[in-house]
């Protein structure tokens, strides 16, 4: 189960489909192994750049079972935000039920004031049960949601089964900060913090207070070193690492455009067979996968994990 | 099926919850019977007002074959807006399977530039089927997405299955003038416009082209008969009617609170025995319940439908 | 200078333009007389319905200079809702000298969280000064900002010169009423509330303890007589009067289009000799020309205001 | 006269305040010098990252007259967005009379379908006079205006006076092919496209037909450069250069902070006397302010235009 001494990097996975637009079982069990060799200390399924939306109910199960078998001892977190309490209620049940860590919500469009953001987590927890560990994903890029650092006390306060934040507020250093300054001042206990935003500001993040990553970018095994290195107070070791990869992180970061990326690296990484989007997908023209291999070469002159994947 | 020639009232449909959550199967019966006798022509369910986001997949399916089967020749309109179009598609085929008239879809907020709705449209029909047909919600006030008449004909001309506009774009007479005066030059073939927006424009709506309303106002059997008037010609005798009815259809209107107001004069009608929603739903302060009240004593000096409803 | 007693109708004023585009200042003294011969109690300009936006900075100076001198006794409050704080305080200060009662300013949308918006307010009052009484104006339909009632109480216990709600939530009674009873427990200082929304609410607004309405409805001296008879207990005489007029008041209400119509209705009345806006702004179609003509008509028959009006 | 030809760097210039918030003119004409020696081709005042919603009008035309006269040959573009069109007039007659070379345009956010935003800039075109040179501010993140390229071949088709689009749409490569091959194909006249966006995909914004950047990175000079390289076909050249910033780059870039973080390196490098803002401002806090040295510090070992200016 999901505690808040979760740290590393808890990946964002991909959802593999095969070229048809099913889900791809043998590149699913071939992810989870990938992810693993990567170093992650966890995975986050279903969430928005796993094409969360676009499975029904039945098929988010059946893959959230598959990945949490063959995770063995990983810790999953499944994303169950949802337009209404009962299809999370549903979700949630039943990936708790297959082994899941813990579940992942962000607040739909229409809440706006502190008290409404705190209702809805309030409403959450009596639909998916307070056993339940969760995340709050505080995205106010996607979601269009403000939660102010006291709003996030509040929910921390209130509901003993809220472990995390994703934080993927932009900016968001001072954030991190002043939650972390709760902590010091006695007026919020503990939770994990892990950063989103594609890891472009990984490199301060640790350095802030945060405890990992939980994001997508196809080069995992990067995030866990910066980690490591951050943790060792290896600091200019762990930004010439960072740095090494930031124009591809960058262009990997880009909305939309940016899962096109992610499973195209990963797929000339081995770990999925196709970069196949179920429809709204986004493909990458002729010019944008020039780039990105043109990236990848640069990178493979500065981190031999890129070499050789360039086409 | 649903065609071009749809006509009336298509009363949208709330979705009756016993006072414990549970889907109340007795008050669904009784509601569609209830809604016959008021004269409708059809029905829509599970729109925003029949909480949908509320119900889980499984709950859907079952509440849309119990209405299909009840409400025997009447012709029922499921909407299947979603997220992704995977759910949109397993929702879609299954109340199609059960005997459903057509389907109903709302933009999701991200689509913005005339071509990303033309194309929205175009990938939902793709994932329900060219042969089901379908009805284009236009409710900019809830859902953020302004279509420009030239759209709503970009969309009709596209897709042979589109049989009817629900407009409830706001304010929207000339919009009604604009796509009717497509037909007439031409440049658009015949499709069936239903008004929603509460009814609030229903009595100039009439006059400016559209067919007839599809809403939720407690007494469709007023709306049913507007519509009658206008047909014949009684142009007073219609406003007369409507406007015995603004005081409480505008307070009916209220965002949020309107869906409490019309359950509780569905109750007070005999159709549902709750007026309870799922959560999270909104109740009636004390102050709220005796306005109502106060409205329906109103509005009984002048419309014996009324008569005896209020505490 | 407007104190928290202020009561009755301040009438949120049209800015009269001549058909080429100028401001039409012949009108705008005839203007200030024919609401003052409706019995209003003071004025409001340069809101959203009095085209501030299409005025530059010179032209709002002199409008507000000549209303003030016209209007002698009468308060006049004007919007000063600006981009920036440097606009907020030069238009502020001039108004001010001129002799105006006070200001009235919305929040942008850019601000989300309580702290947020309260910080806004705070922003605002070291720019106009401490000195210089002010309005909130609580308008989420057009500025995308909800204020908690909490977050109101905030604003008005921080800031001794914030004298006035204008109230234009939507649904917003229940609003009024936590408003009210923050003054009855205490825990708030008493201010104005006068509503908005075109008034579509005053019926039921006055009985949860709003003190008056701020709106520019074309017949505010109905609005006037409304809260008179509720100020003296006679309620069914009051909603007889409002019910008259909803099916015109609601038309009025019409975002965009409603300024027209509500232009046209004045010219009717003799109170400004154009209906001219300045760009960018809406024609009545032929078709909505017979609309409001037609709803003069009836509304001839329940109250004489409106005799002779329709074309 | 602002022409479609126009390429290189015209900078996003800030405006200088002094500590008590005043305009800092001796800091006006030094930064003028400064860009200038950075070898910028142009410069824009009074956009978002140039505080002007923060000056009140007579101040905007003060600092436009300042910056035209000490710019000399330099071609100045002055942002004229405005809530409304008489207000733009104003400050677009006023510069144009100071000597500026055109100015820049940015929809409003209530501007949504195709036909809209093409009627805002014919709008803007009757406002400012069919005889001023203006560029199309495409920035959706920021103004919530989606243009897509067709949008904007529109206005250029309706408009001779648009010569330059600012491109500042996330992500946004594919669209400068996409508007650079309607001009290849002949649907389109060429038209001058610099981009914004803080920089962050210079790099590959050159290579996809981009004639230059408009944004208001400390380091003008590296993006000169940067533009300078790709124009030689020295691509390795251009990415080592771009990559060396990048870290500092996407640091400065931060919604809301950035500007502090440019106004203290402008300062640091001797551009300004003050990193002042007028309220409302941000602050750079104690833990950012060593961020950016370090980054400083690091580009430093790869720019020597960085050395020295950490503290």
């Amino acid at each position: 189960m999901l505690t808040e001494a979760a740290r590393g990097v808890y990946v964002i996975a991909v959802t593999p489909f095969t070229d048809d637009g099913r889900i791809d079982e043998a590149s699913t069990d071939r992810m989870v192994e990938f992810y693993r060799d990567c170093g992650v200390t966890g995975m986050t399924i279903l969430g928005m750049m796993g094409e969360a939306p676009k499975l029904d109910t039945d098929e988010a199960i059946a893959f959230s079972r598959r990945v949490v078998k063959r995770a063995r001892d990983l810790p999953i977190i499944v994303g169950v935000s949802a337009p209404g309490f009962a299809s999370m209620r549903t979700l949630a049940t039943a990936v708790m039920d297959a082994g899941a860590a813990g579940v992942m919500i962000a607040p739909p469009p229409s809440v706006r004031t502190d008290d409404q953001v705190c209702g809805y987590y309030d409403q959450c927890v009596s639909a998916i049960g307070s056993d339940v560990p969760f995340v709050i994903q505080d995205y106010p890029l996607a979601s269009g949601v403000q939660m102010a650092p006291s709003v996030i006390r509040r929910i921390v306060t209130a509901h003993a089964s809220c472990k995390m934040l994703k934080h993927e507020d932009w900016p968001g250093l001072e954030k991190i900060s002043t939650v972390r300054g709760y902590e010091k001042d006695g007026s919020m206990r503990h939770i994990s913090i892990l950063t989103g935003n594609g890891g472009l500001f990984l490199d301060f993040e640790m350095e802030r207070g945060a405890d990992g990553a939980m994001t997508g970018y196809a080069f995992p095994d990067m995030l866990a070193e910066v980690i490591r290195l951050q943790g060792k107070g290896q600091r200019d070791a762990a930004h010439d690492l960072f740095d090494a990869h930031l124009a591809l992180l960058r262009y990997e970061q880009q909305p939309g455009l940016g899962l096109a990326v992610r499973k195209y690296v990963l797929k000339r990484r081995g770990a999925i067979a196709s970069e196949a989007q179920r429809s709204p997908g986004t493909k990458l023209s002729n010019a944008a996968l020039a780039e990105v291999d043109y990236l990848l070469r640069r990178l493979a002159t500065r981190d031999p994990r890129a070499a050789g994947l360039a086409d």
